[in-house]
């Protein structure tokens, strides 16, 4: 550390009211590895219209935006790329000489894995989740042509994220679901670290499974996928695509695959 | 580096027109000397006011402010140390829960040297120079109980900096100057790095001499100091301390007089 930061380097941050180690790992390891004088910090900032005013005024190049600051910086900063005006959300702030732009590498990052993954616009999807995270994918899954169902415990938000892209909702998984997708905590790490957000009896009806939890990749629900032989998009592959998706836009740099692997297997370590 | 930083990582910062890597050495080097979870980055603020605003909302814990923002970020913190209120100018700002307090280590670690130094306060000085740092050293010495004779050739500056605390103005050194001070960039590296503030004859009159210029330490005054066996404070010394004391009121934590030595002969390399 002593011998790496100095006066010309490129400081970028993350915006959190709890802030985790995953990007601080991941871009770190990814600006050392392609020899880039960046640092990486994460902040938990105290008072959010203060922050970005630092990241003017401190010159700060990007940063990261979670919870609970992804709508409420909007009006903070200059424009929106399209990804972020499509689901009016920010997880990533670029600092462009001065002209600050609101991305989402969250939509963008599900709508290339289900490019990648060759996933069949045709599929009729059961989402179950209906938070900000479960926007950005049926965003993604909507603009990929995918229509479906979400199937949320709490009614009115469920109802309201259907609504804003043409889906049904329903208290219960519909029988003809082919793309199971869960944006809810079941299979994380914690209490709920056991807990499936489908049935093996659905898991079994249904053709691809998607998990976006990431803590841990191997999920009760993406090994029960694997072991009924289905295809699967994991938690893993959301989380290191938008990471590398920021680090480009930080860097202009776009890092192979198996750099962007190794940056994300670092990250689980810490 | 990349195994260092994390969530929990405290951020110190400087803020400088043009910034220098001397900060962000020594106290990193310190930092990871005393295993203590600080990183210290060098800004060229684009703008002071969001510079400052930055500082509350991201949380950092505390700032060096040199040329040009030194008076300019007064009006924009909470309250001044009598360091920094004697002589109206901040060279550290210290982030304590929200509140932003400006001190002056530059005042404080002259101070701390004369003492040291165990310099009679019954000399007569002649001090080149009239800007900030000048400033800072005047009032140390006049603290100190020591009066004197600026000597500038900018009359008006020196004038004013003078009657500041009541010491005499003249163009020329004073043939009974004991103690010598350059607050000039005379004998700096560059094409003043040759130069001398005081001639042969003058240092053979006098009994100290203290060179504040710190790059190079051996400056071409200090040497023919030693070589005429006069006592010496070189700027080597105002650097480093100044530097330990603000590395103090950011950790709490008070350095040995070898860790603060090591930490700037490290930072010399830089």
């Amino acid at each position: 550390m002593v011998n790496k930061v100095n006066k010309d380097t490129t400081l970028c941050i993350s915006l959190a009211a709890r802030p985790s180690n995953h990007g601080v790992r991941f871009h770190n390891w990814l600006f050392a590895e392609l020899d880039l004088n960046y640092l990486y910090k994460a902040v938990a900032p105290v008072n959010i219209t203060q922050a970005i005013a630092g990241i003017r005024g401190l010159g700060i190049r990007g940063a990261a935006v979670s919870m609970p600051y992804k709508q409420e910086v909007i009006e903070l900063i200059d424009g929106l790329d399209p990804s972020a005006e499509r689901i009016h959300s920010v997880n990533t702030i670029v600092n462009e000489d001065g002209v600050l732009t609101g991305y989402n590498t969250d939509y963008s990052a599900v709508k290339s894995l289900l490019a990648s993954h060759e996933i069949d616009p045709g599929l009729k999807a059961a989402v179950k989740g209906s938070g900000g995270m479960a926007n950005a994918v049926v965003a993604a899954l909507a603009d990929h042509g995918i229509s479906g169902t979400i199937v949320a415990r709490n009614a009115e938000t469920g109802t309201a994220l259907a609504e804003r892209y043409g889906w049904e909702y329903a208290a219960d998984v519909p029988a003809d679901a082919e793309l199971l997708v869960n944006v809810t905590p079941l299979g994380m790490f914690g209490s709920d670290a056991d807990a499936m957000a489908f049935t093996h009896q659905e898991i079994e009806n249904a053709s691809v499974i998607f998990d976006v939890v990431a803590n841990p990749v191997d999920t009760p629900l993406i090994k029960a996928a694997r072991t009924a032989t289905k295809a699967t998009i994991d938690g893993g592959e959301v989380v290191a695509l938008q990471a590398a998706e920021q680090f480009t836009l930080y860097t202009g740099v776009v890092p192979t695959d198996e750099q962007v692997q190794a940056a994300e297997d670092f990250s689980q370590l810490g």
